[in-house]
């Protein structure tokens, strides 16, 4: 196999990995999945005017995460809430430019809060069509995130329609 | 001025490039602005297995769009249908790893469509907040698009609210 498709290869499990550790409910897994500076052996003492490996996420209709400690705490807040979330991925498009990878995929949801009343298994299942843009960095523990930004599909845009949404 | 810095310069002068030709409604200036696989040596009659600097756009509500012909086409719709638009930034956050630069930046967007009727100057003015990430590659002719990301904030979200959104 040709290195661009062991590279297509390995982001694509690093995407799929952290997906599953959402559905999982997996804390630990999804902190290591996502980019620190040391994994970019940036000096964490050291003010570092570029903001190296410093990571971003946006969850759909929020404003923006920056940091770890903001992402993560956003993280630990969402899977407190969900009792029940499955992602069927589809559209995956990787493309891999030297050491860093942009992923968008479809992000088929369907999720559940906690039950409503003592005795109900789940809360109501709701089914969310999100677009997502992941973008990975390569480091010497393999491929992490460094950027996560989804958001709900309004609308159907086939590319005969008149669409006037601004950029 | 260090290096960290230069970029952390050139890549803000890029973004506010981005935004100042849409403004104008140039769309060359737009399309040089974009990636194009050749701009990092890619030959465009290779079949490249990792894509590499495929671009790729995704506009609030909208699916997400591949490749030079659905971006730029979607711009070319964009344009016609925007008589007149204005993008104030803020929150722009800068962060460099190597030849790829993350920028997340807040676009607070006034725009108004084609005049409804002769004689009208413009359409209705609509204010609009979005969150943008938005990813560019270095090349040799300067930092490029490689991504653009941006969705509606549909609420404000405090840190110690209980928000149930997924990922």
């Amino acid at each position: 196999m040709s290195a661009a498709h062991t590279d297509v290869e390995e982001v694509t499990q690093a995407n799929t990995a952290f997906y599953e550790a959402l559905e999982q409910g997996d804390f630990e897994a999804l902190s290591t999945l996502w980019l620190t500076p040391t994994d970019l052996g940036v000096d964490e003492e050291y003010h570092d005017p570029a903001d190296t490996g410093v990571i971003s996420c946006v969850h759909p209709g929020w404003p923006v995460l920056t940091g770890r400690g903001e992402v993560l705490r956003s993280y630990a807040l969402i899977m407190a809430n969900t009792d029940y979330i499955q992602f069927f991925l589809t559209d995956v498009h990787v493309s891999v430019t030297g050491d860093t990878a942009l992923v968008t995929c479809t992000e088929n949801i369907l999720s559940g809060g906690p039950a409503p009343e003592a005795g109900a298994e789940l809360g109501p299942l709701v089914g969310q069509l999100v677009i997502a843009t992941n973008v990975f960095r390569r480091t010497s523990d393999g491929w992490k995130l460094w950027s996560h930004h989804a958001s709900q599909v309004l609308a159907e845009n086939s590319e005969d329609e008149d669409d006037d949404s601004p950029a």
